[in-house]
C-alpha cells in the first residue's frame, strides 16, 4: 500500500489512518513511510526498528528536529476512517484522526517537499508511543543514537488543536498507606481500623490548593489528586490495610527530587510513603531564538501543555521542544477521534512558511 | 460408622469431628445421628433433608429446645482429630472440635441418657449453618414446620467457652457511595474527585463513639466500621465513585427499622445510601424464669453475645435463647481449632445437673 506524498495533507493523513498502526504492529506503516522518503535525493535515511529517520544535511547553523510516532491505541470499530461534516465543520473521523496521524501526515509530505530549507532538518517518525515507556521508540534512540536527536529546538506532532503548546507538567505517583489491626467486626474493638486512619488523608487531598507557577512565561496549573484507594478485607472483617494512589503533577520548574520532598513531607505523618513513579517535567524552552522565530512565523501565542508527552525527553537532552499538531487532544483515544480538516492545512501552511 | 452414646463426650466429640461433614457433606453424620436416636424408645425422631429433631413427650408444663448444628466450614489438613497437651491442658484438636462438635456430642449423649428429664426436651441436629443463610437448616424448619421449634428456652450449643451469652447484637451493611466526574487528571480541574468527597464520610466512622447499651441486665456493646473501601479508575484518571461499605452491629433492644434510620441521618447527607443487608439482633430474655434457673443450675453469669448466631433466630420465633458450649470462639473456623477437654466435661455436668 504506497503512500502518495504529492497528494494533499488531509488526503495523506487519510491514507496514513487506513493503514492501520496499534502498537506493536508499526511495521507496514513504517515500510511505507522509508520506502518513500528513500526516493528523496536531499534526505538520509536510516531504519531503527520500526523508527525511522530522515536528515538533510545541508550545512545550516542551525538543526530543527521534527518528529511524530506511528502507532495508535488499539482500533475499536473506528477504521477505516470517513469523511463527515458536522455543525458545517468537515472532519476526518477514525482511529488515529488526532493522535496523531495529521501530524506525521503533514510531517512526511514536508519531508518530502521541502529540499532547501532556512534550517537542517531531521524528520523522525517512531514506534510504541501509545504503551509502557521501556518501549517507546524516541526513548530507544536516545538511549542508542543520541546524536540522531540532537538538534536546536525540536517540534512533536501532538495534537494541541493547532496551538503552539511549551514544555509539559511533570508527573508523580505515590500511595500513601495506613496500617490497622484485624478483628471480627462483631468485636471491633479489638482490632483497629486503618480505612479510619484514612480520614486525614482525604481531608488533606480534598483542602489542598494546587499552586499555578509560571516558567518561561507560562503559566502552569499544578494538581494533586487521590485517583484509586482500596482497603478490606470482607464484610466482617476490621480491616488492617488501606492504600491510596495519589498523582502530583507539578510545574516544569521544580526537580523531580523537590516535587518528591513536597509530597513526603505532606503524607509522611499520615501514612507509610511508597514512590511508585517520577517523571520530570519539560520547561517550555520558549525564550530560545528558534523557539521565538518560531512563534513569530506561525503567528500563534504559546500555552502551556499538562499531559506528560515526549517533549519532555527531548528536554532532557536539553532541546527546547513544543507540541504543535492538529486535532483536540481530549478527542485523543476516544473512539469518536476526529480532526477538523481544516486544522490539518493550517498547520502544514505555518510549518512550511516557517522552515521555507 | 456407628457412634457410641454411652462413650464419654469427650470420647463422642472425637467419633463425631472424624466424620467429616462440611456444609452440603452432612449426610453420613445426620444418618448416624438418626440411627442412634431412632433405638431411643423415650425419643421421637423425626428427619428434614439432614436435620435429625428428637423430642420427648412426657407432658411436663415446660419444653426447653437443645440445637447444634452438624456442619463445619472445609478441612483443612486438620482432620483426623488428635489429642495434644500444652501448658498443661488437654485438648482435642482439628476440625469441628470448637465449632461446634463438643456442643453436639454433649447434647447427643444427653439426649440418650436423659430418658426423664424435669421438662420436655427438643433436640435439634441441623446442617448448613456455615453457608449462606438462605440453606440453614434452622431456618428450613422455622419456615416449613415451625411447630417443631416451640419451646419455652433455648440453648444453642455454639462455643462460648463454658460461659452463657445472651441474645446477640443486630448487624447491618450499607454502602455509602460518593460520585463525581471523570476526567484526565493532568486536568484534574476540570473532573469532580469522589474520593476526595469521601473525606467526611471517614472522619464522620473514625469520631463515631458506638454506644454501649444494657438489654435485660446485659451490656451489649455496639460498633460501627467501614469494612471495605474501594473507588477510581486508572492513575491518570480522576475518579467519578468511591464506595464505602460499613457495617453497624446494633443492640439488640434497637429494632432494624431504628437501626437504619439512624444510619441514614448519619450518611445520607454525604453520599448516597445503598443497604445491602440487616438483620435483628435477639434480646437475651434472661429475665425469663427458665433462663434464671439455667444460670442459677449452672452457676455461672451470663454475659453478651456479639457476634450474630442463630439464637437469633429463635428470638424472632419469640423463645428466649442463649449460647452455652465448650471452645474458644476466637478459635471457630481457624486451622489449629482445639477445645479443652475440661470445657467438655463442664457444659455436659452443667447441663445434666439443671435438666435432670
Amino acid at each position: 500500500m504506497p503512500l502518495d506524498l504529492t497528494a494533499s495533507s488531509i488526503e495523506l493523513t487519510r491514507q496514513i489512518c487506513d493503514i492501520e498502526s496499534v502498537s506493536g504492529h508499526e511495521k507496514a506503516l513504517a515500510d511505507a513511510i522509508e520506502t518513500e522518503l528513500t526516493r528523496m535525493p536531499h534526505l538520509d535515511v536510516l531504519r531503527d526498528g520500526d523508527l525511522v529517520v530522515a536528515r538533510t544535511n545541508l550545512g545550516r547553523a542551525r538543526r530543527v528536529v521534527i518528529a511524530g510516532h506511528i502507532d495508535t491505541v488499539p482500533v475499536n470499530g473506528n477504521l477505516p476512517t470517513r469523511f463527515e461534516t458536522a455543525d458545517g465543520v468537515d472532519y476526518l473521523w477514525g482511529r488515529g484522526t488526532v493522535d496523531m496521524k495529521p501530524g506525521v501526515a503533514v510531517a512526511l509530505k514536508l519531508a518530502a517537499e521541502l529540499t532547501a530549507p532556512a534550517v537542517d532538518l531531521t524528520w523522525l517518525f517512531y514506534d510504541h508511543e501509545e504503551v509502557a515507556s521501556d518501549q517507546n521508540g524516541l526513548a530507544r534512540l536516545a538511549r542508542t543514537r543520541p546524536e540522531l536527536l540532537a538538534g536546536d529546538f525540536a517540534i512533536l506532532g501532538e495534537p494541541s488543536n493547532g496551538a503552539v503548546e511549551g514544555g509539559c507538567n511533570g508527573t508523580m505517583r505515590f500511595d500513601v498507606v495506613t496500617r490497622g489491626k484485624r478483628a471480627h467486626s462483631a468485636r471491633g474493638w479489638m482490632g483497629e481500623n486503618a480505612i479510619h486512619k484514612a480520614a486525614p488523608i482525604l481531608r488533606l487531598l480534598a483542602d489542598f490548593e494546587p499552586e499555578t507557577i509560571e516558567v518561561d512565561g507560562l503559566a502552569y496549573r499544578e494538581n494533586l489528586n487521590a485517583v484509586l484507594v482500596g482497603g478490606g478485607v470482607a464484610g466482617n472483617v476490621i480491616p488492617d490495610e488501606c492504600r491510596i494512589h495519589v498523582n502530583y503533577r507539578f510545574a516544569p520548574s521544580r526537580r523531580p527530587d523537590e516535587a518528591e520532598a513536597k509530597m513526603r513531607a505532606l503524607f509522611e505523618p499520615l501514612g507509610e510513603f511508597e514512590l511508585k513513579d517520577l517523571s520530570p517535567g519539560a520547561r517550555p524552552g520558549l525564550d530560545d531564538p528558534l523557539a521565538q522565530e518560531f512563534l513569530a512565523a506561525v503567528g500563534l501565542e504559546a500555552k502551556p501543555k499538562y499531559g506528560w508527552t515526549d517533549v519532555a525527553r527531548f528536554s532532557v537532552l536539553g532541546i527546547p521542544a513544543v507540541n504543535f499538531g492538529p486535532g483536540d487532544p481530549s478527542l485523543a483515544h476516544a473512539d469518536d477521534e476526529r480532526v477538523p480538516l481544516a486544522q490539518i492545512t493550517a498547520c502544514e501552511d505555518a510549518l512550511r512558511a516557517w522552515l521555507s
